[in-house]
């Protein structure tokens, strides 16, 4: 924590993004460290976190990171729980709560309670069209394995 | 919805990830276009739709996509809708549901349901850690905008 907490003060001097850390530790061994880079990158999913799980993923290999630890200097906003979904991180350690990084204006934690109602603009059109993409997935000899 | 689905069709044969594609539009241009590049970049976080986003993001030269609508080949997962909250779109136009994604073996269904279940194994520690990171935030002259 005491890195990711090194990760996240950079921000405050160097202003790529907010001030949040994250660390990817396995068997006790620093895999990959990051800050919020949105800023930065332009890019508005340049989350600590998201940051820590591309370079982890690059320097093993793998998209799957079974038996990493993530350290967070925030709770993970939703983008980023789904991440750690994704690449099979089981365990997360994490610092502020979604309370703190509100009273810094952040919006973790409203968008954690408007996640649901997001799906309100959402729209299922063109049904057939996803059909098609299913039939020629099946179509294939062999499966790809993701 | 058609060119998103060219771009998913790419991934039947270029096989640089799942079989998903995502287009950005804005006034009724294409403002970004992508497939899931999960396996080519090694990157579980590169899925259509977050691809889509960080061109568009790039090529409008802002984190806000305000105005732009998403189309996307499947109903978008968990992490891609917490990417599509920050980035502020608010309508999502997509085709296949989570049955049909199930059914070609992706976790999106899967994911979605455990979705909150995911937070069993995070912990809060270090509190006081993100504490010092919110005084040096609240010590700078002037704030940061994101």
């Amino acid at each position: 924590m005491k890195i990711a907490y090194g990760e996240a003060l950079q921000n405050i001097t160097k202003k790529e993004g907010g001030p949040f850390g994250a660390v990817i530790v396995k068997d006790n061994k620093v895999i990959a460290r990051a800050h919020n880079q949105v800023l930065l990158r332009g890019d508005p999913t340049a989350h600590a976190e998201v940051m820590a799980i591309r370079k982890a993923c690059k320097k093993l290999k793998t998209v799957h990171l079974e038996g990493c630890d993530l350290y967070a200097t925030s709770k993970p906003c939703p983008m980023c729980k789904g991440a750690i979904q994704w690449s099979n991180i089981k365990t997360v350690y994490f610092s502020g709560g979604y309370d703190e990084t509100a009273q810094m204006d952040f919006g973790d934690r409203e968008f954690d309670e408007d996640f649901q109602k997001t799906e309100d603009g959402w729209r299922q059109i063109d049904r057939e069209c996803f059909g098609k993409i299913g039939n020629a997935f099946a179509d294939m000899e062999e499966h790809i394995h993701y």
